[in-house]
């Protein structure tokens, strides 16, 4: 795969569906635009309009539509899922997973991932323009849930007429995205493949996010959200939100296997506050290089988002309800060293799809990379990832564009 | 056991040992002083004088000086162990193991407890003021380390004419200095009992350091340290290191059984960023009432001493050899769903002790409280621990003050 020039989202073009490019690298997001009639109808009972979803597509969509795939990101990810980031310059965040000899592979799959509604990267939120005023929107953005997420994707999926996704693919907050689409639109999705996720965000990743979120309000420069406006940036906030983040994407093995208790560049200690251990100047640098392409406002949202959602809690409680009579094949997947998203957490949801008599099958997988390891080439995830996609597309008779 | 009516720190006195008050209660700390004849030797190579230590003791020392058992306080403790905290008001922090009828009873004991050198509750630390500039020390403060802390208690125990002393108990970085005074002192020390420690610190415990100084670092009111001469403290970024920190102490089963999802005053969401959630709530009271009665620059250093501590790092990596020939009882205690310091990091402790023919027991308690069990009536813990000192007793031939 070939890498673009970086570029800034101020790159982002409105392209209609039928002028596409159907190539893997994209110059810049796709964006589709909802006008004052087609408003997003928001949890907390806003009705969001107008407002825009940027994309990226990578193949292209059969005659029958039947092999689109929606890839949900993460947390801190966007819709750059297999090319070169436009800010960072770095390679597409699952290209594990989405890419030629791939288990999503563009020449079989019409692969589309967006940005999240409330994101930064091109799709409405906080950062965006508020046109009732002309100014930042800030906290003055309504906040946002999971399933609001889900429904703005649903309508971007009906704006690129397509009826019926072949699968809905995500880890993370991507997991529960996917989740949430078979919840929502249970005839419109065949496959799901939710990874690392839950179907409710427990006490202590509340508590995770709630101690982001303080570190960003911390930062005088927050100012209570109206940063936007002035051209300065909650950077240091921001900055410990995702330390603090990052810590719990790890797992205690994998930063003994990392970095133990290594020295930066020196055998003895300095008697200083200065990063002497490897550890310090790694969680430095996640922190100093995040702010640079993610908003802070956004980070708010988004966390929150997470902290609301809980599917049972929709459902009077009763997981197993909100999949009672669904026809879609589930693959769920967890890794034994992720504490952020255990594997009882995934074991949870597996007993409540048993219970709805839905189709799954269930992977967890050994490994002490922890949560991180769902963006990491960890074979047998792989492996069982391609596995559960090739039989769910004999099962849907799928045929790739060209016919093969 | 009688509250006291709260008193600032201002109200230490320095009083000889000969003097100081043998109630359980005291009204303020007792301060030993060392003069310019009497430096504490650092690790970092300073010599630091003067220097003061403020310290409580319970109980009275018998004829033979044998009773004497030394408390040693964690990360944000101090020497109120026992007694109504003169700041908070709160009761001592660990009168679930020391005090009347419990296992460390001052009938029977001569406990003390000292605030440990770099802390900020009357012993000298980077808050003190530095006699060479008339200016608080601030981040001038030298580096200082758990020995460091240890060898200031040696002086301490000097000052109090005491040569051995029956028992160093402490929990978590308590637990490394009660590690530590076998260590450097193996013929002083009769019985040891460390709890919810280890003898090094951890990558993923480093980091979550890290990220709390960070937080403090951040925030503008720290000011590289110099806050002390200005009247202003570093409040909002040693909240959020305290919330994070707060995060560590809890297991999940534990945040999930206190708050689980649970809303705060409220059936339904607020949408917003009000702390919806009681976990919110919680640990924004945990972040804001720590900064009433702790200084930001003495957890920076504090935080400091645990990460640099590694026993085995300074015996060439072998962890026996720190052990070697030591004639100590030791009882080592870990908790199940202690993350912060696992049982396994207890259960190499052991190994080593073992290897070193030491004489060696293990309790690792079944609870879901986290790290913080140690510092809870759990009441396995608090039998183990009597017992352990009630047989360590014997083996000493103990007589209690009156003989008894």
């Amino acid at each position: 795969m070939t890498g673009l020039t970086p570029k800034s989202t101020s790159a982002l073009r409105t392209v209609a569906p039928e002028e596409r490019s159907h190539e893997v690298d994209h110059p810049s997001s796709l964006v589709a635009q909802f006008g004052a009639d087609k408003p997003l109808k928001l949890d907390c009972g806003v009705d969001l309009a107008p407002f825009q979803i940027a994309y990226q597509t990578y193949g292209e969509l059969n005659a029958d539509k039947s092999n689109a795939v929606l890839v949900c990101h993460a947390l801190t990810g966007d819709q750059h899922v297999a090319n070169r980031h436009p800010v960072t310059g770095k390679p597409g965040w699952w290209e594990t997973l989405v890419g030629q000899g791939r288990p999503l592979d563009p020449s079989r799959y019409f692969i589309i991932c967006s940005n999240v509604i409330g994101g930064c990267m091109g799709s409405t939120g906080p950062a965006s323009m508020n046109p009732a005023t002309g100014k930042v929107w800030g906290l003055d953005f309504p906040i946002i849930t999971i399933p609001d997420m889900v429904r703005a994707q649903a309508m971007l999926i009906d704006h690129l007429g397509i009826d019926t996704l072949f699968a809905v693919v995500g880890g993370s907050m991507g997991g529960m995205q996917a989740l949430q689409w078979t919840v929502a639109y249970p005839a419109r999705v065949f496959a799901n493949l939710a990874i690392a996720c839950a179907t409710r965000h427990s006490a202590q990743n509340i508590a995770f996010h709630e101690l982001g979120r303080q570190a960003v309000m911390a930062d005088p420069d927050w100012d209570h959200g109206r940063y936007g406006d002035k051209g300065v940036h909650p950077h240091r906030g921001l900055a410990v939100a995702r330390m603090a983040a990052h810590i719990t994407y790890l797992s205690d093995a994998a930063l003994h296997r990392k970095f133990g208790r290594r020295m930066q560049d020196r055998e003895l200690p300095t008697f200083s506050f200065d990063a002497d251990f490897q550890v310090e100047s790694y969680l430095r640098y996640q922190g100093s290089s995040f702010v640079e392409r993610f908003d802070a406002n956004s980070y708010l949202y988004l966390t929150r988002a997470m902290d609301y959602f809980d599917i049972a809690g929709d459902h009077d409680g009763v997981l197993a309800a909100a999949f009672r009579g669904i026809k879609t094949r589930f693959c769920v997947v967890s890794f034994t060293s992720d504490w952020l998203f255990p594997t009882s957490e995934s074991r949870a949801l597996v007993h409540a799809l048993n219970a709805s008599s839905a189709r799954v099958s269930f992977a967890e997988i050994e490994t002490d990379k922890g949560h991180d390891a769902f963006l990491l080439d960890v074979p047998e995830f792989i492996d069982i990832a391609g596995a559960f996609l090739e039989s769910a597309g004999k099962a849907r008779g799928l045929k790739a564009p060209n016919g093969g």
